[in-house]
């Protein structure tokens, strides 16, 4: 009988042991990411190089250091995907969930289609900016294509992927054509997915196998002047803008000719592509009038400068988030997203497509 | 121009304090809370008597004391509507947003139908546990009336209502018909919609005009004879179980025919309605099997109780949530949510239709 617990105390101890010691860890770096804007020299994890600007607005250097939209594609023969990720502790966001913010979204190649594998979790309250966690374990055995998804709303400081001790890990290139810079608010940086493959931009992206690249700035996206600079001597096949959500009506009167203009100049034969998106589910009268005022103005705005530039284009759905499709008055959910893709969707592909971009 | 500043700043200080004097503060209780499964003695924000029974498990203790599932409905001719409440401080769950945990969710009557107006946000890192927040405001003259759904994540302490101070404000009875218990798993308890509001349980109430009651209880809606003995004793017109997600095969085998049995003989003549709720979304061969063996064995069992009581019903809509609709591969997001009550009330309300349930 002792002999016995012996035994099991000894198998236990390996079991245990065995969790830790056969994994084999790789650092995302080697294995490649994708997604940035432009990639910058102080980190890895930077979306955007915004050094060469001079911000003057704390926001927008924070949502540059973000990770949004950043992602890594590989493949194992693994059994088990593990991660370890280190984020810079703090701030939580009362309308979005913890795994958009910090977490890992990981998704499979099947038929040709990714779908969901699994997601890395955090911990909130009390919070934990350094974790270990499984995203997926015991799958069948063969080699499989994995994307993954960086989270939408930190900065992050290190990730480490880790398979069984005996597999092979393999970082590939991206599966997404072209480069289409998506430009916008929080509704383009992805508030409020549950998860970080669930943006509309992660979406698109997946659906029609173009890569569209997270470049939304929430509550900054005013046609500033460096984005302006930025984004002209930024190299991509197309852009996407959801440009009508931050700024007033002013700022659009001021800066909108200007910004379509500026890219016109200096993408020419690029498709650019206008989405009004501030959204009017508001009992808030004074609200309504200022969402209104600038819808109607960048409305009428947009629809002379499409007019006037063959590649500039202007799209717009009514309610386009639907019942219940926001979680705050502003901020589409999975729900959200889901009809905001279903309804813009064939519009963006049918005219990328003119321009070979399919 | 001194007289000027001090005029100035005379009119600063009267409006600020304006935002806080210009209210009047009605308690949730004198409203009149709705939504109780069996109210409590010792709290109104309890949503379940659990002292009859000795439970030796401290979750079901904690859920038992949480607001889930609460509500209050009001009239006001108020301009806004704002509300200070305060929570018990602590965890956070990362598959769900701080809105739908501890913050509250407020919809407005328009042409019979209840109409999204504002959430009451919360502060999550830091953790504020108490707060005064405005849900509405600058809204248009006139009588309106108010839904107000309390979180489904957190013990609650206390709540009042602010309206201005020349506003009148009344408690109005649950516009909800009858009495449908709801007793069920996390997915029963609202994991993971974004606001109170959306969780299927209100969706169903506000579509069909019917009060279904949440007594969903996350990772513990097991068929346990405590819970068995409440429903049995429990005033209502109709029962809708979620009861395979929680208890593992040899739980359902021992415990599903006594637990039916018992309900039929306590309630002769009500509807018993069970949905296949366990979601296969995963790469985990060993949990596919477990989930698997598990649906198999509910669904033969809950076959033959079918045919035997005629008053016992069996509903399944296979892949309910559809693509993306899971936020961690078991939680239903606002878009698996809409999905599921798309799915499955057709189904509920035709059953309960026979049953003069309408």
């Amino acid at each position: 009988m002792r002999r016995f617990f012996t035994l099991l105390t000894l198998l236990c101890a390996i079991t245990i042991s065995a969790s830790a010691q056969n994994m084999k860890w790789v650092n995302a770096t080697e294995l490649g990411i994708h997604g940035y804007t432009k990639k910058s020299d102080k980190s890895p994890y930077y979306r955007f190089d915004y050094t060469p600007y001079e911000w003057n607005n704390k926001t927008i250097v924070s949502h540059a250091k973000k990770c949004t939209g950043l992602y890594l594609v590989f493949k194992t023969n693994s059994s088990q995907i593990s991660a370890t990720w280190e984020n810079r502790p703090g701030r939580m966001g009362d309308n979005m969930t913890g795994i958009v913010q910090k977490g890992l979204d990981l998704y499979i190649k099947e038929n040709g289609k990714w779908i969901y594998a699994g997601v890395g979790r955090v911990s909130t309250l009390p919070e934990q900016s350094k974790r270990t966690k499984t995203l997926v374990k015991n799958m069948a055995e063969g080699e499989k294509e994995f994307l993954l998804y960086l989270p939408i709303w930190c900065e992050f400081y290190n990730l480490e992927i880790g398979v069984d001790s005996n597999a092979t890990i393999e970082g590939l290139p991206s599966p997404f054509r072209h480069k289409v810079i998506v430009h916008g608010s929080s509704i383009t940086h992805g508030a409020s997915a549950s998860r970080a493959g669930l943006t509309y931009t992660a979406l698109l992206s997946r659906n029609l196998g173009i890569d569209f690249v997270n470049f939304g700035f929430s509550g900054e996206c005013k046609m500033q002047p460096q984005f302006l600079d930025f984004l002209t001597k930024c190299e991509c096949d197309a852009f996407l803008f959801d440009a009508f959500s931050n700024p007033n009506a002013q700022e659009i009167g001021e800066r909108l000719v200007g910004f379509v203009e500026g890219l016109v100049k200096a993408h020419p034969g690029k498709p650019l592509i206008f989405l009004q998106s501030p959204i009017l589910e508001t009992l808030d009268t004074k609200k309504y009038e200022r969402l209104s005022s600038r819808i109607e103005l960048s409305r009428k705005m947009m629809k002379e400068l499409s007019k006037k530039y063959k590649d500039v284009y202007y799209l717009e759905v009514e309610n386009v988030t639907g019942e219940n499709g926001l979680i705050d008055g502003s901020h589409p959910t999975d729900l959200g997203f889901h009809r905001f893709v279903e309804a813009y969707q064939p519009k963006i592909a049918k005219i990328l497509k003119k321009y070979g971009i399919k």
